[in-house]
């Protein structure tokens, strides 16, 4: 196993012919270390291979999807490498930052903050883009021009705007049970407040449903797979998928929105349609799906 | 959903068409609350469905398997309940109980202790054969005399040992990375002196190895499956699947010992093999497999 200059090998596993690895590196974008996970599929022991980013959800970190999801044995049939960040900086030391679960250390919604004391660290977004993808093209067998984006509810979140803020950054794009219009409900309100101020003016460049509302054309042609579960306890106050089926019905995108009957928020719903997603990455990224 | 006397439905959740549930009840063997999981395949809406029960590691619980072995997908497709016990009694206040890793809670070992003060509560054996599986075939749309067995590392050898304990309880086996001799490890050592005693004729009972060596005709005709990985840091001290190798050979016993180069103790090992034990045991349970 290689070990590259400021990127630390946590732990290496062997699963489905590919290995899973958890890796740390001295983020300079977020002022702490970083952790996150990578699965290699065994096509990347002959050369690099598209991926596909899982932003996680609230009080997650870089090892849920990878323990939870099932991900690996579809990846692994596909040729796919699955990349999974942390979901917030750990250790910033901010007063408070672990006083709730839907705010601060867990929780940092992929975006920079602007306010103090959190924007010193809290800059998931200018990390995620400027710093980690670059960092796992260079150090690992994986074109990050060939990228797929997907997550789960705060990370759903993540996916939708950073697929829309980037437009030209990833090639295909799915979520599980997004927060589809954050400065409507109340974690957005909470950690939008928080992170970019009371001044709601800011808030709407990272709401996904108002960001494709603003758009007079497809984000991508292939298309937006979002699964839901009607039994979630979450759907109904902090979702809202119906307005991103709004925002995309307004601008044209096609969205494959499937609403599950007795599913609910949780990794068993997850990892019931993670084959689905993995298969909608792969033919975006232009895989045999 | 039912709730029944004596058995409190703490979670469930959609999962691969079928449900996904916590359990907890009153346990008379044990003196004390248990937990335990169950994934229902869809088919269990129509009939009742044969199972397989998987006993955890060391430091487990009923969720372990549940959450990370990726198992509910293809039983799903086949027809197949999964039951998933706890690892050993829960709150029983003995002194010292919680202080080793691999002594006490989460390492019940799946025998009945013989031995003040474990006699009283450790008496996993007792409580799977007599007390668990009878309340599962009565609440729940399970055949309880179509079931199959397996498990992990101390679960493994549960999983040999009750099933050679019992030989017409099962009828079908299989193990990842089983300890395979436990009157020969330290692991064993350890847990057989707390609960056993020092006197090591009692010991042997208990030993997956010792007891296949004691028979001279096999168990199941239609062989036994174990996989171990040979990147497995506890291989060469606490597991011996050769000694147990050398059992079956001489019992005449089936054996499928499959030793993984680069494969270690945890659940990626466990989850890129899991469709194969599974169908291994649908095809002992009579099921298109």
């Amino acid at each position: 196993m290689a070990t590259v200059p400021g990127l630390e090998l946590l732990s290496e596993h062997a699963c489905f012919g590919g290995v899973q690895r958890y890796y740390q590196h001295a983020s300079s974008v977020i002022g702490l270390p970083m952790r996150f996970s990578v699965f290699l599929p065994p096509q990347a022991q002959q050369h690099a291979v598209p991926a596909v980013m899982y932003l996680a959800g609230l009080t997650c970190n870089e090892e849920t999807f990878m323990a939870k999801a099932g991900a690996q044995r579809v990846a692994a049939e596909l040729g796919l490498a699955l990349i999974a960040p942390d979901t917030s900086p750990r250790g910033a030391g901010v007063p408070g930052e672990a006083e709730s679960w839907d705010f601060g250390v867990g929780a940092g919604f992929y975006l920079d903050a602007t306010q103090a004391p959190w924007a010193q660290h809290y800059r998931m977004e200018s990390y995620l883009l400027k710093e980690f993808l670059p960092l796992v093209g260079e150090h690992l067998p994986i074109d990050v021009n060939q990228l797929g984006l997907f997550g789960h509810s705060m990370g759903g979140h993540g996916a939708l705007t950073l697929a829309l803020r980037h437009p030209t950054r990833f090639k295909s794009l799915s979520a599980f049970a997004p927060i589809c219009a954050p400065t409507q409900c109340p974690w957005g309100h909470k950690a939008f407040a928080g992170y970019l101020g009371e001044d709601r003016t800011a808030w709407a460049a990272h709401d996904a449903s108002a960001l494709m509302g603003q758009r007079s054309a497809p984000l991508l042609a292939q298309g937006i797979l979002v699964d839901q579960g009607l039994a979630d306890k979450f759907l109904e106050v902090q979702l809202h998928p119906h307005l991103f089926e709004a925002a995309c019905a307004k601008a044209g995108q096609p969205l494959m929105l499937r609403r599950h009957a007795g599913y609910d928020h949780g990794y068993y719903f997850i990892s019931t349609f993670m084959e689905n997603h993995l298969r909608h990455h792969a033919q975006g990224l232009g895989l045999a799906a």
